[in-house]
């Protein structure tokens, strides 16, 4: 059974395929997008993707008449920098790629956030397809934001992007680490407390299915997240004000990040610890206890974590969020949960009332 | 007298100012355009521009109540790259550059591309303002085509990105060194050859007067060449067709850039060879003579070059058309005048035709 939905941009909106085995078929949905059998493709995938699958989809297309060809970048947030989008753009002009061409993202987030950002760039945009291997990239292949990092930021150089169709096969997620699979659950169960509350719950009783991989649950989780993801961005595209609620978690989450160095935490992991801080957050705010009770306890379940480890400097911390995109004109916006399943925007968050909660985050346990 | 025209681009619509002393001016025009000024603003200029019109336009930003910082790179088309737009991007980010921030870009073509990109891409795409101090730059600066260099391939990583405005001091044309001057006037004939015959006269008549720098003939020419840029533009911003007209004489112009090694050759030179080179085609495909005579003597008139350097290699100029964006599905797309102030999009072009030119180019004198 393959579920599909649309996300709706007008004549930019495209469908998610969710299902076991896709990749069979992704010569077909390749011709029934119409996509160019004259010019060279470009398949761009990492490292580790490139060991199990780039060979059964590279022949797969050929099989069909299409032309691809590949870049390989090493596993790992750290291909996602200009450095690696120019060694990627001297495959696409060695290979010959022109307007009517094509790139495939075939990996995760970092794969789709490069090859999306290639994809934009490249002769100024040409069309773009994400075949997501990991549970993560539900979220990030979803939406058209592409981007690369810069030393002092994430996500700071990109475009808005969108692909041409999302083609999600899960057969490709059972393979997945058990540490990847609970970080990448992580922006699923974001997408229930977002907008969602019996999707929450319904993630909470089947934490040990998902965590399992059960074929079942991970499509209907799967399907459920994207719909989350292409609803909010059907309404705000280019992030003028609803799309931020994606963010939820995602300021501490990314600030985390820079501070571990790109890589030693997991995004899925910095973004629970940032979930948890927001409802810790939003609880000082006035809100009842329970939303930073039951935020907490979800992710224990799913095993993931919900504390800065200590030897983190929170001056640090603090820094790199003053580099983060979710400041504007010199005020905090912060996405607060209002209760389980709802958040608001508050552009009014103190600087002051963010610390503590990160000193919080950093003790309590 | 202020000179003033619209691009009609729907809600991406904007106005070209231009007239003497402008830059004067320029927070009135930054604040009628509803610019932040809670936000820092970036000014990007090259180290020649800087010297003469950083410090007052900077002064005057800040007499206004704007924050402007600036970005100064090295003169010349190599700052057009990647490695320089990460630079650029440190600045923004050390600055606290944020969303409702705005790029400046204040110089000629190489600035404005590359400032551009940086407004295009920086947190995925802020508000940008073309400043032009060149004559080359009327052709540049209208229409949002910005972009960086890839070392086999000019202008291929980049994006459309449309200003809020032009503002066009013609004064700060005045200190240009004369070859550049010359070569500025040569993207002003082509939008006379490509669109308009009466001012293909005009120029020709005025070259004594343009050349010279006469403000009331400079005013008017600018006026004319933006006018058309601006009217192709309005008709197709992607380029999806008609824009490709604005190509002509870039298909042989960029080779010539890319063989030379960016730099040695001007564009506005190397595309004088080009437009000669596809009146030269345009001859061979049946069209009167008369269209490579009246060319090649307008070019001579403004002391432009109309002759490929012998030294040059005719294969690699060849193998750099190849890399061209202009090539779709392995077509060679060429355009060819028909008569002068006309063109048309030739999609059938054999490479031994080019050859040819590109060898009739190299000989004859």
């Amino acid at each position: 059974m393959i579920k599909e939905l649309t996300v709706n941009l007008g004549e930019r909106s495209y469908p998610i395929y969710i299902g076991q085995g896709l990749l069979e078929e992704v010569g077909a949905y390749f011709e029934k997008h119409g996509i160019s059998k004259a010019s060279p493709l470009l398949i761009v995938t990492d490292s580790h993707v490139a060991e199990r699958y780039l060979q059964p989809v590279t022949d797969r297309l050929k099989e069909a008449g299409f032309q691809p060809v590949s870049h390989t970048v090493q596993a790992g947030e750290k291909s996602k920098a200009l450095s690696v989008l120019e060694e990627v753009v001297t495959t696409c002009l060695e290979a010959g790629l022109d307007r009517k061409s094509t790139v495939v993202a075939l990996g995760g987030g970092v794969i789709g956030d490069l090859a999306g950002f290639v994809a934009a760039s490249y002769m100024r945009g040409v069309r773009f397809i994400q075949i997501p291997t990991t549970i993560l990239a539900h979220d990030s292949s979803v939406g058209g934001k592409v981007a690369v990092n810069h030393p002092l930021a994430k996500n700071i150089i990109g475009a808005f992007h969108q692909p041409e169709f999302v083609l999600y096969d899960t057969s490709t997620l059972l393979s997945l680490p058990d540490r990847e699979v609970r970080a990448g659950l992580s922006e699923m169960i974001k997408h229930g407390l977002i907008w969602d509350a019996e999707f929450t719950t319904w993630c909470e009783d089947n934490a040990d299915r998902l965590t399992g991989l059960d074929p079942e649950a991970l499509q209907y989780g799967l399907y459920k997240g994207c719909g989350v993801k292409a609803a909010v961005v059907s309404q705000d595209e280019r992030e003028n004000d609803l799309r931020a609620i994606l963010n939820l978690g995602h300021t501490i989450g990314h600030a985390l990040e820079a501070v571990a160095g790109y890589g030693e935490l997991l995004h899925g992991e910095a973004i629970a610890i940032g979930m948890v801080g927001a409802a810790m957050l939003s609880v000082q705010l006035g809100n009842p206890e329970e939303i930073h009770t039951v935020t907490e306890r979800i992710f224990r379940k799913f095993g993931l974590p919900v504390r800065i480890p200590a030897h983190y400097d929170t001056d640090a911390i603090m820094t790199a969020m003053m580099h983060d995109k979710k400041f504007k004109e010199g005020q905090m916006v912060y996405i607060v949960p209002t209760e389980i399943g709802k958040v608001e925007i508050n552009k009014n968050v103190s600087a002051a009332l963010v610390r503590d909660v990160v000193e919080r985050l950093k003790q309590e346990d």
